[in-house]
């Protein structure tokens, strides 16, 4: 049969297992973001809708995914974080990686007229992803604290840039210019004194980033149930038909929930400790 | 600076460079989806719409990547190949089989609703996708004849399968088992005895898949030239005003072109030897 | 200049770093050792020569290399634990394991002699290596563990196969099939009701092979100094010359200490805590 | 059994077979050799004694290992072809770059006092090693051709500078800053009218390195046969008793052959095809 005499080329193959009790960090990162966005008008520094579409999209990847316990998103990147036993995919590096790029983008071009309904999607975003393990709690924290600490550095910069730009009446090189070299410090200053901008005002999701976690809760819901299997732990609301009635039985579900907090701080994990797994 | 503290993590990051001077094919595959195209209820055994919308997503993908020169599709899977010296995205392993899987998905999504205007995408599929070297054409070639063969064995059992259960009234366990064991000869004549379906008339794209390459084709447009620059080799179709004419300019451009052929077979490498560079 | 133009084959090497922040274990293993032994007539089933022999070219790896925390050895193998923050050939896998494995070989061969004055060496061996990174330290111990039960399993076996032909005039053939399905229990009970051999009365390095450890040990030494610099802490011992005397001096140094204890038990890891840094 | 409990943790070795249909290139390198020339006062530039015998071990590793077809050595590293099928160690990365730096070392090590009868071995050597698989014959020719123009460029850089040193009387640092900015043309030249010294009639083994090849010899010995079994091809020496002969019998036998020629030009490759196979 010519099936098996071409087969041999499976063993071409890598295998790519990350290696076991670790924890595996997939990262995924808007390609050519810069033209994407000037193509489809994206308000600047920061627009909103389309960073709620980010997250959109990224905590239909959480739903999907049980092994997922933790997600960070800023700019044009989303970070997922795998519980550290997960066997998801056999823990294949590139499986991983692509599934992961693959369901984000879906959910990001589907979802995109909802977000956008007077903004036709003329031309398709494509994210690159890569998936990373980490050894330890301390360095799964110090890989969020570092996407964390860059969207502080980014949004300060595009902020006082864009200001410049769009307040101040520069050119783009003129504004870059402007701001070479310049502190944090510097850039706080130059955004309160010229342009009446307090930095610490703006709003938490364009500072901090967005961060996703998964969260066990109550929901109630009506059932019906023969009487003499009611459950006494839930209150009856109604008589339904000689031998049924109607009770309110309340289950639990995971939630995602999305906060604009310091992920660096000590107080985040201590809250959240289903964050790392 | 707090970044600097942090930036370490990224040296967790594996080297997936792909060796050099070897042919690089990246093949998406559908996730889930058996339970998809029962989601979207997709004709079986071949749903002609379904592929269509395949064969779209993957001339999109050849189109936006110049070093890509081949690609071959079945079912729910589609294979790129890369020019032997590309240097796309410096080779990477997992940027390659991502970005290819994350723009494929991106067109499928996005030009759903225009292949199935009256069917919503309830959910969005997802693929994974893998990138392998190839050392020399005669492995690229046998891997694209492996993908073949696999397509007209899959094809001929369900092509026989759903005639079973869809014509011949069998459950699909039933029809299960009277397949087992048997080979190509006995599924091609239990479709002719008992379905009059002789395989061979079956359409093209079923039975070999969907091949795509790249092909250079002159067009034709008509350019505002002012007369004393006008190139002699090419007809001036009227004058425009005093001083300019319009001619009709032929030029070349890169087509993607759509074939149901053998690729096992010699003579498609010799008709479009720009296949594997 | 010819040079630049064949450099580009360096390209195709392979950037091996093994994960940062993991512990890694380099194993070496007798290749083809069954041949080896035979030819060199080891006492069966243990030759304390041989084992003696491993355990110096084992001290001697530990010594050069200080990195290396901890080793242990059976039979014709060896594993060394690297600290978790080496940085030794700069984590390079196929470095780690092929110089390991160099630099034991070369101080087999050397010390043969040595170790077996009358028996020449006929035939060099040579060992393959591998390099694992483990993320945990239960990992680590669970490693060690693993090589450990190996041990006492391959011994008993050994330990009875030998008895059965040596002492029990049996053929190879027939000692193996009395010994299939036999378990631990039954291998005591032949040992001791057949030949008289109290296992646990067997030595210790048969049993648990050798483990390798470093200490800080005090050594003194004699040491000739300038009266006026003379150190008050260390005894003087007697004058040397009219302006130095001879003191004794007292240091610390790094000694490799070989055991044969259990290091599945707690009691090894707590009493030796340097061994896993 | 204690045994399963912990064998959890082979699954933490990465697997890593080398791309198929590939030419594997092993090479081994003196690890800290320019210390243990030192130590064992190896004469400068070049040390005949030595480089023979790292000639002779790898001759060795040639004979020993089937698969390999071509070895190149120059000062302290020596490079090995696989033949591009082979299924050495199943073509594991870090198997055969052990292996072969195991062999190599052992074998160094062995013939050391043979080579050297007036100079122990006061320190062993260690070498490490590595593997790179190469896709054409093309690339596997410019790797000799780069390690060749390695050793040209090397050793005439170190013929002038041990010239400076041992006959023009500089020292080391003064010796260095001389052929700072030097080209091939200069060197020659300052060889030729400060010493004498016509770098063309350096020996060629240490102007172009070792190259080992395989060939098939024809050998003849002498063999007792049974008169009735006589081969009438090969000439009948003597009788031996009244049923037996003593034949002349002519076999092929594969023998390492030592080159000192180019290995960049054609004509190496033409005479010698079974180098790269």
């Amino acid at each position: 049969m010519a099936h098996s005499k071409y087969e041999y080329v499976k063993a071409f193959e890598r295998e790519d297992k990350l290696l076991p009790n670790t924890w595996i960090v997939v990262r995924v990162d808007g390609k050519g973001f810069h033209k994407f966005t000037k193509e489809h008008q994206f308000t600047k520094p920061n627009d909103i809708t389309a960073l709620q579409l980010m997250n959109h999209a990224a905590a239909a990847v959480m739903k999907e995914i049980d092994d997922l316990t933790l997600a960070y998103g800023q700019s044009d990147e989303y970070s997922f974080l795998f519980k550290r036993n997960t066997d998801y995919y056999s823990r294949r590096e590139v499986k991983l990686a692509s599934v992961i790029g693959s369901l984000f983008t879906a959910h990001y071009v589907l979802a995109w007229s909802r977000f956008f309904p007077d903004k036709p999607l003329t031309k398709p975003p494509a994210f690159d992803a890569r998936a990373v393990p980490y050894p330890s709690i301390e360095n799964v924290r110090d890989y969020f604290a570092w996407r964390q600490a860059d969207c502080h550095i980014n949004n300060l910069y595009n902020t006082s840039f864009w200001a410049l730009v769009l307040k101040g009446g520069l050119t783009e090189n003129v504004a870059m210019k402007r701001l070479s070299k310049t502190v944090a410090k510097d850039k706080n200053e130059l955004l309160f004194s010229e342009f009446g901008i307090n930095y610490n005002d703006e709003p938490e999701m364009f500072k901090k980033g967005s961060t996703l976690v998964k969260e066990l809760k109550p929901f109630t819901k009506e059932s019906r149930v023969p009487i003499k299997y009611a459950d006494p732990k839930y209150p009856v609301v109604r008589d339904d038909g000689p031998d049924h009635v109607i009770q309110e039985i309340t289950r639990q579900e995971t939630v995602v929930t999305e906060l604009h907090c310091s992920i660096i701080d000590e107080a985040f994990w201590n809250e959240y400790p289903q964050a790392v797994q």
